[in-house]
């Protein structure tokens, strides 16, 4: 029991990220059923799409569950009303103010999230009155921060700034890692890709065998000039490194980009064409596995790896 | 007392980088006089200068010392000669293959350590023999590997390919930071950010006091069409960082940087137009300190983070 078991009401410091293409209620719901967080991600979802996932997890799981919200998101009114009208009791929100819809949500009784890339950030959730900070490092997947600080560097400098409840992300997919980001300095940990490929993620199974096949070196943050977002080498991250290095603009890489591609990529299976958001630790990730057996593997190694440490001797 | 400890004869896993215009003999031999190992940076110094530091060095210390060999420096073969001829027991090489040296100094019965970026590079090193790897993260300052793997995803990957006794580096400042690589899979950390701003770093003051004073975002890994190199913001950074924006070519970056601007920013302490090279970790670096303070330091901020690391509960 810790700071963030307690404040969510779960049993171990896991919280799946909400991932576009890949967290529906499948995925959210075997994770809060394994004892850690499961989150739908709203930000590939139509509102009508979105209220079908809360409500399908409502019946999977018994335990709670939360939402992430892109606050760029177009329809954004219409999913905060659905988290209300289906009393969603824990959001997480990212890419945009904290600001913005904290105190609403607050005020509702919900616990409210908010993910930074650096501590300046965290110190506005702290004044926007957020329960807890997720602090995301370059190396995790999608949409990253432009200052590029990695997870190592990060977490401390947040925890030093802020003491809220500190989440850390990026880079984390075994339960050494896990343990690594605790000696940092966080309450918990979020994990995107390797949920990503688990069975109950709603990403195309061609990406899943892509992810666990990937090895150092397959990701990179690219479209800087646009959003930075970490992708996975394919034909299209090809085009995307050639426009780069020919000094393509932001609107060049809008054209290059166009619309759909995550879902191509992500959701339909097009290995080539699609836009592939993944994090640097898809290196790590060797199979395609039940949540609940992620949550489980995770938390042995996190008991392993500490067994292992050792005091030293001055 | 563990694998690292026992390699080199030290007392604390901990070995501060060689690192040029700021690991002279001052810095080495009080990094080893309080039980750590000190590196003295021959990337910086014609081999009469080596010469001297190696001497002198081996005159204010008894205990084990190493220096630190960049495998594409012009004078290579007579700052060999001088290792040999000085009977220096330690070698870290880097910057080219491990192949070239390695077997012509371990028959003189010198210690070789290797630094790498990934771990197809740490199994070339297992291949040549050499004794130990450094893994240098993406957050590390100065030149840097191009698959921009960070520290938290790199550590475990080479863990699991190379049986080798294994130096984390890259975004390591703190006792805190130690205790995170070790639970990652290291057995010992290299420092570089934190010594370079240490008293006896023959750093310019000026460097030293704008290492402490970085924040997040302050460094960037820059000259990518080149060879990759973190950089610390200044007015040379901005002209580095305009230039890229514009689709610099590799000569235009090797025009812009000329000769000798790493010497006349660190060495020589010029701020506007000298090449900083620095690692994310100054964020955390608050003060100059005496090395073997910061060694106390880390080893008590080490046992402290572990104490307060708990077993997770099933």
């Amino acid at each position: 029991m810790n700071i963030i078991t307690k404040l969510f009401g779960i049993k171990y410091p896991i919280i799946q990220a909400g991932m576009i293409w890949c967290s529906g209620w499948k995925l959210a719901s075997a994770v809060s059923n394994a004892g850690g967080l499961g989150l739908i991600g709203s930000g590939s979802m139509h509102p009508d799409t979105f209220l079908e996932h809360v409500r399908k997890c409502k019946k999977a799981t018994q335990k709670p569950f939360g939402v992430n919200v892109p606050l760029l998101y177009p329809e954004l009114d219409e999913i905060i009303n659905i988290i209300l009208a289906e009393d969603v009791k824990i959001v997480f929100t990212s890419a945009g103010s904290p600001k913005k819809y904290t105190s609403h949500l607050k005020e509702k009784g919900i616990t409210v999230v908010h993910v930074v890339s650096g501590a300046k950030f965290a110190m506005k959730c702290k004044e926007a009155g957020v329960d807890a900070v997720v602090a995301e490092g370059f190396e995790a997947g999608g949409h990253n921060g432009i200052n590029e600080t990695t997870t190592m560097a990060l977490i401390p400098r947040v925890r030093e700034s802020v003491d809220l409840p500190l989440i850390a992300a990026g880079g984390i997919g075994t339960g050494a890692s896990m343990l690594a980001a605790f000696a940092l300095g966080a309450d918990g940990v979020q994990v995107g890709t390797r949920f990503a490929a688990a069975e109950e993620s709603s990403a195309h199974m061609d990406f899943k065998k892509m992810i666990v096949n990937a090895d150092e070196g397959d990701t990179k943050l690219m479209m800087k000039k646009l959003i930075p977002v970490r992708l996975l080498r394919n034909k299209f991250y090809n085009e995307v490194e050639k426009a780069e290095m020919s000094c393509a603009t932001a609107d060049d890489l809008r054209n290059l980009l166009g619309k759909g591609r995550a879902k191509k990529g992500m959701f339909e299976g097009d290995m080539e064409e699609g836009e592939l958001e993944i994090g640097q630790v898809s290196s790590l990730v060797k199979e395609i596995q039940p949540a609940g057996i992620i949550i489980e593997e995770m938390i042995k190694e996190y008991n392993d790896a500490l067994c292992k440490l050792r005091k030293i001797e001055d």
